[in-house]
C-alpha cells in the first residue's frame, strides 16, 4: 500500500515537459520498465503515476512493456454504492493469496475532474497486505478529457499484467457511464448487488446487468439475499418473443451469493472467475480483447491528433476555429473538417 | 413531454445507413432543422434522436442550426443521488415559466452503455407541463464510446438553444466522471447537496464542489440544512498558505438553501443564475465557452477520424493492427502511429 503514495512532483514536471513529444524509448523509460518487470514496486508505482499523467515517459515504457502483458486475468468489479465492492475486493485478495497467486487492484474513484485527488475510502482495510509483495493496490483518478478514464485504466492494467500479477482487479463504482465502461472492458466483469436496495438502484441495475459476466448478491447474510438472487435470475432469462435488434444481445450471467465480510461464497466466486476465464478463450473472449484493443488504439490516436492540433503548425488554426465556434460564428463540424483537412494534408 | 416518446425505428435506420457519410446538407436535414426552429416540437424531438444516434442527419442539421445557437443560458444541475435534483428542476421550471421565459431540460441518465435505455424516474412529475409549448423535457442516454456523453449532451443543448429556449437545464447525477463533466461544461454549474448526507457523499462532494458556480443545499426544511450550508461556506474559503499548483484553482461558489418541494428559495436561485450569467460575459465565461467549443471540435475530429480508420482504405490495416494489439504482439502506441501515418499521408 505504501507504494501508492509516491510523490508526484517529479513525474508531473517530466510529463508537462514531454507532453508533445513522441514517447520514443529513452534510457529513463527503459530503466523504469525493466525495474517494474523485475519486481521493483517503487518503479511500478512511478510508472503508474506516469500512466495517470499520460506522459511521454509512460508511452515509451508502455511500448516496451505491452508485449509482455496478456497473461493476467483482468477482472472488473462494479456495482452501486453500498453494495460492498471494497469489502469483496479485500476478501477476494485473501482468497487469491491463500491459493498462492498474486493480485493487483486498480481502484477507480469517482473523484474530482479538476484536481484529480483520489479518495481512499474503506480501502484502508487493505493495509493488512502492506507487507505482501504479491499484493499491489493502486487508486486511480482520471484527469483531462472524457474517455481518459478508460484509456488510463486499461493502460494501468496492462502495466500490472506485464509486471507479472496473475489477477488484476479493476474496481469501479457502477453509477457513471465511464466507470461502467471501464469495468466492462475487463476479461470478466462482476456486477455486485446488495439485497433489496430500493427502487432507484433497482432501476440502475438494469443497465449494469447488461455488462455482467457474473452477478454477485453480496451481504448474503441479510434477509432478502436469496430472494434478490432469485429475482435477478428471473430478470436474466431472455423473454420469449423479444424484438430483434441490431444491438449486442445482453450476456446471460451466472448469479451468485457472497458475504464478503465473513468470506462466505468467496472461494466459489474465485472458481467462477477461473471458469469464466477458461470459457473466454473462445470467440466471445477474442471479441472482448479486440474491442478493448480497438478502444485503446483509437484513444491514443485521438490523443496524438489532439496534441498535434493544439501544438505546432496547426495551433493557430485550432485557436482561431475554437474562437469562432465559441462565438457561434462557425459550427463545430465545419471546424473539425478544416482541422482534419489541415492535419492530413502533406506538410511542406 | 409527449415528444420524448417519438418512435425511433425510422431514424435509427437512416442513422445506420448514413453513418459513414459526410453529413453534408440534405433536403431532409434542412427541412428538419427549419421545422425545429419554427417551433415544431415533433421535428425537435426527431432531431434530438438523431443527435443521440450521432447520425449524419444530425450533423447536417447541426451545421445549419449551430450559428443560431448561443443565446440560451446553459445551466448544469448535478449532485449525488438523493439530493433532489429532479424536484429542483421541476420547481425551477415553474419559476422560469412564472416569469414568462421558456425552458428545456436535458436529463442525462446513468443508464445502460449497451442498449441505451433511458430511465424516466421521478421526472414523471414534470408531466404537469405536458401541454406547455414553452417547456420541453428530454431524457438522453449515451451510447457508444466514452466521451460520447459530453459530445451528445453539448450538441443536444445547442439544438435546444437554436430552437429558441431561454434556459436549457442539463441535469446529471454527480457520481460519474462523464456526468460531472457534462454539467461542468454548462455556462453555470449548480451542485446540489442535501443536509448531512453521510460520510461517503461528503467525500465525493469535494470533487463536485470544484466544478460548482452555485452550491445549493436542498431539502432546506430538514434539520441541519443551515449547518450544512455553513460547513460548505467554510470549506469554500481558500486556506491561507495553500500550496501553489499548476492546476486550475477551484472557483468560489455562492452557497444557497432551497426547499424544492415547497418552492422555498427557488426564486432566489433563478436570480442567482441570472446574476452568474451576467457576470459570465467576462473573461471567465469566455474561457468556459472556448473550452466547451474545443472539446466539441476534438470529439468530432476523433469521431470522423475513427470512422475513417474503420472504413474505406484503412479498414484492413485497422483490423490487422487491432488483432495484433489484442494478441499483445504489438503495443497500442505503435499501432496508433501507423494508423495516423496512413491516415495523414496523401491518398493516391
Amino acid at each position: 500500500m505504501g507504494e501508492a503514495a509516491t510523490p508526484r512532483a517529479t513525474e508531473a514536471t517530466e510529463a508537462t515537459a514531454a507532453i508533445a513529444t513522441t514517447g520514443a524509448a529513452t534510457p529513463r523509460a527503459t530503466e523504469l520498465a525493466e525495474a517494474a518487470i523485475a519486481g521493483d514496486r517503487l518503479a511500478l508505482a512511478r510508472l503508474l503515476t506516469a500512466v495517470e499523467d499520460r506522459s511521454a515517459l509512460a508511452e515509451a515504457a508502455m511500448r516496451q512493456l505491452y508485449p509482455m502483458a496478456g497473461r493476467a486475468h483482468l477482472v472488473g468489479i462494479t456495482g452501486p454504492p453500498g453494495s460492498g465492492k471494497s469489502t469483496l475486493v479485500a476478501a477476494l485478495i485473501g482468497e487469491v493469496r491463500s491459493v498462492g497467486r498474486s493480485v493487483a487492484v486498480v481502484a477507480v474513484d469517482p473523484s474530482s475532474p479538476i484536481t484529480g485527488g483520489a479518495l481512499l475510502g474503506d480501502r484502508v482495510r487493505m493495509q493488512a497486505y502492506a507487507g505482501d509483495r504479491d499484493v499491489f493496490i493502486r487508486s486511480m483518478a482520471s484527469r483531462g478529457h472524457a474517455g481518459g478514464l478508460a484509456a488510463t485504466t486499461t493502460a494501468a492494467a496492462a502495466v500490472l499484467d506485464a509486471a507479472g500479477f496473475d489477477l488484476v482487479l479493476i474496481e469501479t463504482v457502477g453509477t457513471g457511464q465511464s466507470e461502467v465502461e471501464v469495468a466492462a472492458a475487463a476479461d470478466t466483469t462482476v456486477v455486485l448487488e446488495a439485497p433489496e436496495m430500493g427502487d432507484e438502484v433497482q432501476a440502475i441495475k438494469a443497465g449494469l446487468l447488461e455488462v455482467a459476466d457474473l452477478v454477485v448478491v453480496n451481504k448474503g447474510d441479510r434477509p432478502g439475499a436469496a430472494r434478490t438472487a432469485a429475482q435477478l435470475r428471473a430478470m436474466l432469462v431472455p423473454s420469449v418473443g423479444r424484438v430483434a435488434t441490431e444491438r449486442p444481445q445482453p450476456k446471460r450471467p451466472e448469479v451468485m451469493i457472497t458475504t464478503a465480510s465473513t468470506g462466505e461464497g468467496v472461494p466459489e466466486l474465485l472458481v467462477a472467475l477461473d471458469r469464466h476465464r477458461a470459457a473466454g478463450r473462445d470467440e466471445a473472449g477474442t471479441g472482448v480483447r479486440r474491442s478493448r484493443a480497438s478502444a485503446q488504439i483509437e484513444s491514443i490516436v485521438a490523443d496524438k491528433l489532439g496534441a498535434r492540433l493544439r501544438a505546432g503548425e496547426l495551433a493557430s488554426l485550432h485557436g482561431r476555429l475554437v474562437g469562432e465556434v465559441a462565438d457561434h460564428r462557425l459550427d463545430p463540424y465545419t471546424a473539425a473538417d478544416r482541422l482534419l483537412e489541415a492535419a492530413t494534408s502533406d506538410a511542406p
